[in-house]
């Protein structure tokens, strides 16, 4: 997993996914290199990063356009080329337009959780995956609520992680955000 | 309790302890009117105020002036005068001199921990309570030591708080520091 | 506080809280000698008996006629008597018919969580307080939700305990599961 | 990841590693195809089934015969043969007789973490990693104060999960105990 630090960040971009949360997305996802993925809110391109290096093809939507310039940045600086598309916009607007995907990774939602899995779903190919990262109380019920109307089982992660910082006086142990990680699969039908 | 916010803060002195973790150091060390309290490493007052409000008489132990200071205008501020007497100085000096006491909550030991509950349990009266905080992953150990090996049974709390901040997109879950909590009672011989 | 081993259990009714939690929601509730307060959903009775010693009167609540059995074994076995009153029944039905109280703690809602606050929040003395205690995602947002919308600031405060269990290789930490304490208060019209 | 549920589990034998633990430590060891790796410690054989994934050749160790058999269950399970050496004995013993390795994961130390470590580090091919999962308070210190003996900086993560389980009346955070990853990298000399 690539260390937060080696992302390039900017103020009023969030993110990139810290190191662990991308890690415990990447198992979630359970990417290989056929895959096609969408990354809805792909702020700071951590996630879209991680994908990049594991799947065959990255679409990466987020509505501002700070948050494209910085991903690009960001697959650059890691030399990937070639397997994303970015795309600036509405992410249902985006997600409309795109065809059939393996894995749906959803980061950001500004409101709209419940119609990005359901339009996500419609056009997840059957096995594919649905991953969202929830930093809101809100989104994470509305995951879950979307996911079971939807006939899908959700595994709910919920991940609280403290890193030590070395000090002359000891290990000190620094929180981080909760995230959940609420995960499903499109059954065949 | 008292909200975090109440507490004078200022740049470089440590503390207020957190409210939620406050109100766990008060639940351990159960004080009563009668009870005579020493605070080591009192930091910004948030115990020593709380200890002052529940006990009959506080002894406040820093040894960085500005500490002590900034617990003296803590106290002023809740209106807390006659039972705490703040002390500047090393924690084992200054607990050297003290007499016996029913409670000893120990926030900072700058690296004297064992040492601080080994003459802190001399001290103690029977039935007597002493309640570490803990952030540092040593500081959690060398108590759990200690306690141990004076024949007390350590109770070990490890707390990871999470506050919801309201936003217009939802409640976002920030994360605050684990702080662990040891606390042991000196049984009667 | 009172240790969780001197409640007694029984199979099939949830609780006691435990002791971390029943000190937080206390320190939420800020019982004072003249309060009036409602336990909904008093299972164990751990609430029930921690109010009981801080408050002046309390209703405890819970619709399983065990939880209303194991409560009053529980409020005797801790010399409880005189100020609770223990009420077998729907939440709302015996809400509906009691009058004014300064505390709401809800423990167990029964899917009927936000007409429990609106109604009680009807029933609360100015200044009076809800702390809702949620293990469920869903009632975590229900709580959020309905204080926003009667006008009320909602606090989140998630907590997450370990518990060190001293084995002789080491201090191995358990895990509790997760709970979130959603408070407010009713402000002065 | 493979699901826990996947693994055959036996009384007596702790593990397997939870899934999001596992994911993790895989995250922090990077391994590759090239890669030899010793487990010491292998219990139920997660940590095992996942670094043959992953790896050229790896070699499981524990003292106990029954770890031994049902890592062996666990790999046959997973369809592994071939690049698993399993090793019933000391740690100490049995890494002594290795020749050089690429990555040294520890689950289970026995009280012998330190010297585990210093003469893991020995055998330690040049950018090896070594990590080491810990669930006592202990183990955490230790590791990391062996680690900066050796020169190596320690990177500490705590991990505390909770697990939605969905029931009638909503999803059920489940929570863990509490995990330590502390990993380091053998510099270059």
């Amino acid at each position: 997993m690539i260390p937060d630090e080696n992302f390039i960040q900017v103020p009023g971009v969030p993110g990139p996914t810290k190191e662990e949360i991308r890690c415990l997305v990447m198992c979630k996802a359970q990417l290989s290199k056929s895959d096609v993925v969408v990354d809805v809110g792909c702020g700071s391109g951590g996630i879209t990063v991680e994908s990049a290096l594991r799947a065959r093809k990255v679409y990466a939507i987020d509505r501002n356009p700070e948050a494209v310039k910085l991903t690009q940045q960001n697959l650059k600086k890691h030399e990937i080329s070639g397997n994303v598309q970015l795309l600036k916009g509405d992410a249902l607007e985006v997600l409309d337009e795109l065809k059939s995907f393996d894995v749906l990774l959803v980061g950001g939602s500004n409101g709209d959780l419940p119609l990005i899995i359901s339009l996500g779903y419609e056009k997840l190919k059957k096995a594919g995956k649905i991953v969202v990262s929830s930093i809101l109380l809100e989104t994470r019920v509305e995951a879950v609520d979307t996911f079971k109307k939807l006939g899908m089982e959700p595994e709910i992660v919920e991940v609280f992680i403290a890193k030590g910082k070395l000090m002359s006086r000891g290990t000190m142990m620094m929180g981080r955000n909760p995230v959940t990680i609420i995960s499903a699969v499109k059954h065949s039908e």
